[in-house]
């Protein structure tokens, strides 16, 4: 890319999807191969109304975009995922969600990169791992 | 469990989850250590305005449900996902998706369960597998 | 390829490793998209001389391998793995390990595939699943 | 555990293990929930004699392990890996490897680790995850 992504432009490219802006994702910080992104909890993400904890799709969803986006930098933009696992540590309850990501190690065809899901007290919910398929090179 | 569950007594239970509504679940088929559930595409489940895709979360989020509830014989209800994951076969283009799910190995403690994400023309879009904390036995 | 591989070629492929050598592996079947393979124990596979079952490391040795293979009438070799995993079921005893591997979705780029490790009684012993990178065309 | 493990202690346990000695492991440091490990190449490793790199396989059981062995300041001993999986990074050339291991969230019935395996030049080659199933407490 010519021009380094930045939180504004990034948010911009993120708030065109649907499903993006019913997360609520705030994208926080941007840097080369690492991105910090904020979900809004809402009523929808809970699974159980007794226990109130928010479903492990909903985490799931946020591993694989942030990893995803944390390659942002490098693509310009999000990438079809090749296959993503979650490890889940902790029950998600109720409130927003700070999403962290990096890029474990890029390539020309495709990319490894991690995200970790943490509430607002900074534990640790739910982590994992996504392969992502690298945009072909534009020939001039 | 002293009764087998139903498609109608398992629809029951997924119903009382608003995540599980928003998605809208539908229990096709209930055998043991088996389920089929439809969900019934919505607008937000899109991704990219341009190319009008489901997000992989969504697919991810299917999996791990349906993986889940095919323990519903054994389990009676929804079990907590130790990790699950997900490969990615064909993009999930707009419109509703048939979920199957299937016990690999049931254990006392935990279970490996997998699933499979079609589309209404029976292309398979998506595929994976979690592994499940089983309920503790009832003491009398 | 121009020829359909056999069970004697893909012998003759898989035989050419050091490691292949070691775990005594024995094509028993090709078909399209389909391979089974046996392991033969050796005493260094133990991993615990009081229990003397075989390390886990083996297994998935053996899913990583038996997946790959499975798309030899595709790519005519081994090719490399791009991330794998492994769901262990019940603990591998002393004794020859049957393996079935099947491609679950070829692709031009990456391939799913799958698994299924078994004891000489027909139990399941692991499961799992990779994804490869597929070679590039040949170019005339 | 009455005694924190040593790297003398662990040494002792893994090299019980008739596989943990053919593949040569050295422990290197042992800290609260993590450990490092070293692993001494040898010609029956390599999968293919023209390239002369290590098998995945290799990789993947060095993964688990490590992550496994992460857990022995809470678990003291090797336990049951309940499923893995491993992101492969470059080709791992002739020569020893070095593992580190890490706990990412201990529980009472299972733990999630993860590990790294590093060529001499200190290159990332391959790194992955573990769930354990943690020992049942011992009661009085």
């Amino acid at each position: 890319m010519d021009n380094k992504p930045t939180v504004e432009s990034v948010q911009a490219l993120i708030t065109r999807g649907p499903f993006h802006q019913w997360l609520g994702l705030q994208v926080q910080r941007v840097a080369d191969g690492e991105i910090d992104i904020k979900a809004t909890w809402r009523p929808e993400w809970v699974v159980n109304p007794d226990g109130g904890y928010t479903h492990g799709g909903i985490l799931a969803t946020l591993i694989d975009l942030t990893a995803d986006w944390a390659l942002v930098s490098t693509t310009g933009r999000g990438v079809p995922t090749i296959d993503m696992r979650v490890d889940y540590h902790r029950p998600a309850m109720k409130g927003d969600l700070v999403c962290k990501g990096k890029v474990v190690k890029g390539g020309k065809l495709f990319s490894s990169c991690e995200a970790q899901i943490y509430n607002a007290e900074g534990q640790l919910l739910a982590s994992g791992r996504g392969v992502y398929a690298m945009p072909a090179p534009k020939t001039a």
